[in-house]
């Protein structure tokens, strides 16, 4: 299964698409959108919109991952993210892909094995996962590979779930 | 000028089109996009992008409007609101429209003449600013109308301040 992960932020949003049946994964691609604090919020929305439908028509994947939205931390950021995820989410519902949604707790659960587990914990144990000799551009890259995985791993324990109820 | 603006909320999100030489204002169509809570939220947010990229095809505005998002009342209801805001943003890009945003006490100065007016002070003023015999259907729409008509009296103040400079 091909999931794309989704990591948002205003200045930078993460993607990354990994092929996986649960318990092994591969990495296809990872990357990052930058958009300018320069240009109106409107017209880096649309920037954000073209990269992310550009890598689903190329990576064409099965099913996607993205992090919930918590109005802790700053308010003001949050609001930010929460535009950028109405994008990722409408961009995401227009390629007709079902999106799983997770907590950084169960991101950190899913990947480390620990839900309080350090940012650099997460990102070295994403690259273990997919065996990668070589590290991953950006940390907002990595961390929206982390939400695939732990989708991915999710998708497994639920067909699993499925399975044992038949 | 033709002026479209938007009143973004996750269940209803209002939409009106005025012309407007920023004295006088003529409703050329208002309505409302509706969601169902019982769909998955990306899904909503694609249902509300159809709907306003057809108004914006059929009706063809110079410029757009929309109202500023405030983490005050409910974080959790505001943080939907954004993902909303995102999505018409988004959308209003994508036609390459200039978007005028502007705070609810903005769009009561500029409608009623008095920031803190009542909701149902601003609808009264929109029906008599428009000279409309029939009431507007939807309080949604018509907010979006109020928006509408604060960005065209603004646009007017801005060209006239930009006359007397040169």
């Amino acid at each position: 299964m091909v999931v794309l992960g989704i990591d948002c932020g205003s200045e930078r949003t993460g993607y990354g698409v990994i092929d996986s049946d649960g318990t092994t994964h591969r990495l296809i691609r990872a990357g990052v959108v930058r958009t300018s604090p320069k240009e109106p919020f409107a017209e880096r929305l649309r920037r954000i919109a073209v990269p992310l439908r550009e890598v689903i028509a190329e990576t064409r994947p099965d099913q996607a991952a993205i992090e919930e939205v918590f109005h802790a931390a700053n308010a003001k950021t949050a609001l930010k993210l929460a535009h950028v995820r109405g994008v990722a989410l409408l961009v995401l519902a227009e390629a007709r892909l079902a999106v799983g949604e997770y907590s950084p707790l169960e991101v950190k659960s899913s990947v480390v094995g620990y839900g309080r587990a350090e940012k650099h914990q997460v990102r070295l144990m994403v690259h273990s996962l997919l065996g990668l000799r070589e590290a991953i551009d950006s940390e907002d890259a990595c961390d929206a590979v982390a939400v695939a995985i732990c989708h991915a791993t999710h998708e497994l324990t639920r067909r699993r779930m499925a399975a044992a109820y038949v």
